[in-house]
């Protein structure tokens, strides 16, 4: 059975599950997995942060239940629609294209992408299933590795990311999965993940990659998923080993946390996107102290995410109750591209090997 | 003179006025061309909008015009020795370097991106013969163009930009000049310049780019230099015409106008960015009324950058007034987007082809 006529079963036995109870003069309802910070666990098998047993109950015996219901079905007949017709759409599409749903369009652009998250969580199944996209494609990559990806005319065509891409390297597109991507060969001994362009435009500009054998990822701030995916993939499927570098903000902090231990709005396919061996080498509130960078204050919504943090399950180990707590006390923050005060190549001949115990 | 001489003499020439101005007991100053919408005029040759002769005087006789020349002073030494290692920095590391130039270093990042603009008006030198790039790089091609890129090891890379990338296109890097990116051919009629990644991929999956032989541009919202380098040289070298298509509100207004006819923070390099002949292919207050689009109301930054646009001197003809006119009094904007209410291809089986006169 292919990806396509996999989804289409699954979505049309969801539908019979509706269509049955009605027809049995049941009320419909639909049990979906709670998606809060409340209800993730650690997967013992895979290391990375699910979502628990806690549930939520949508049923037709309420007005928004019904909604729900109705919308989900609505939903379902659009992603049949553009299975038939090899189409796909972005979240923003679909949006609009609710306005043809008349008394159950969406409300919300925020209202639409929940439910399809929602729709992943009921069916086990992946946006990119769906064949729906998000607004902006992932991040870049520089690097000596092989890919090749599959092009309009479903041939697929070889790249290699350091040879054949430019200054800016090789976009990684929407779906990264085997019948769209295929990894097929490098010669690196990491991967390095960048929160910013600026520091991954530093890294190329002073050869990094090259010098230490490295693939470097541009994660473009909270990666998107398949940027995620794809540092999954070089991880399992290469053997590569993963270090992420932020800034040293509490939003940097969960940037590293959604790599490596999955993010909470995606625990349901954790172990599809997470890289829990992942390393933080990004800016850390001792290395602040220590490095005597250019800081910023903590503004209030630094404070209460750093004590929202404290708070996570995914942060409850010693290195990062010391951090936070330490970043709390001095309230200051660090970009990386901080790490400029000491030249512009302090970061690859000092601050990058004394992290990574690298030797030129 | 290779470039890097030229940039060096220039700034050299800079410095000595200064010094000369000292030695002779003359208390130095700077005139620099006022940059700001009061001072934007039509240059009749090139047909894009440039500064007047208004001009703001900083002279040492005040401790922040004696603080800005220091400030410039240190910023050239800081691009001499670029040149010298040929390296070139982000404006967020150069910020992070002046760290060292003690009681004159920049207090903010704007400080810093606006001493670099200033520095080009100063000495008609571009932000990239300094070496000095933005955080992000510009956004991405996909079309029969094939151009050629320097890589890192001096040679030119040919690149197709539909055959020889991946799905998300040819990113554009920060520097397009002859010197790192040279256009070879194309096989085209036309530029369409997408505002959103959302629509851009749209027109990809649609075929738009091969049915209509368009070569399409991602934006990503108000267009990076480099993105609007690019649009200038392919119009100019290779005679293609370009249409941009935006959301419909007064910001996309703007993504026009500064393609168009110049940004008025850029207004001093305008001959070298803007693309007289671009046309506005964007949803238009009259797109929300004949096709009847989802639509938000205007929110107070809408309506006073609309009253703001009604001073603005680009935008002073006949359809401006009239679009801008009636957007306020619809009180409505749309996304581009939004025609997807009319299922998913809409936009290339009808609104294109009727807004470009295009039979297929």
């Amino acid at each position: 059975m292919s990806r396509n006529e996999n989804t289409e079963e699954q979505l049309k036995n969801f539908v019979n599950t509706i269509y049955e109870a009605i027809k049995n003069e049941d009320i419909p309802e639909i049990k979906i997995k709670s998606r809060t910070r409340d209800n993730i666990v650690l997967d013992a098998l895979y290391g990375v942060w699910k979502y628990g047993d806690q549930e939520v109950r949508r049923t037709a015996r309420k007005i928004d239940g019904a909604e729900f219901i109705a919308k989900s079905l609505y939903t379902i007949n659009f992603i049949l629609d553009m299975l038939k017709e090899s189409k796909s759409s972005t979240l923003r599409e679909m949006y609009y294209i609710s306005e043809g749903w008349k008394d159950y369009k969406f409300a919300t652009q925020d209202e639409s992408n929940v439910l399809a998250e929602d729709m992943e969580v009921m069916t086990e199944l992946m946006r990119e299933d769906f064949h729906l996209r998000p607004e902006e494609n992932g991040a870049s990559i520089i690097g000596d590795i092989t890919i090749e990806e599959k092009n309009r005319k479903n041939e697929f065509k070889r790249i290699n990311c350091r040879d054949d891409v430019g200054d800016a390297g090789y976009n990684i597109p929407y779906n990264v999965e085997e019948e769209k991507v295929r990894l097929i060969s490098h010669d690196a001994d990491m991967i390095v993940a960048l929160e910013t362009g600026g520091m991954f435009d530093r890294l190329v500009e002073n050869k990094f990659d090259e010098d230490f054998r490295a693939i470097l990822v541009h994660l473009k701030g909270q990666p998107a998923r398949s940027t995620r995916r794809m540092l999954k993939r070089m991880n399992e499927e290469m053997g590569l080993p993963v270090y992420i570098f932020t800034d040293g903000d509490p939003w940097s902090f969960r940037i590293y946390a959604s790599v490596a231990y999955g993010a909470i709005k995606t625990a349901h396919i954790s172990h599809w996107l997470a890289v829990p061996t992942a390393e933080f080498v990004g800016i850390s509130a001792s290395d602040i102290l220590n490095y005597d960078l250019p800081t910023d204050k903590l503004n209030d919504k630094d404070i209460s995410a750093l004590n929202s943090e404290l708070q996570d399950p995914r942060f409850q180990n010693e290195f990062w109750k010391s951090e936070i707590e330490t970043m709390l006390k001095i309230n200051q923050k660090a970009e990386q591209q901080a790490l400029a005060k000491y030249g512009l190549n302090f970061v690859t001949d000092t601050y990058l090997p004394e992290k990574l115990n690298l030797k030129r």
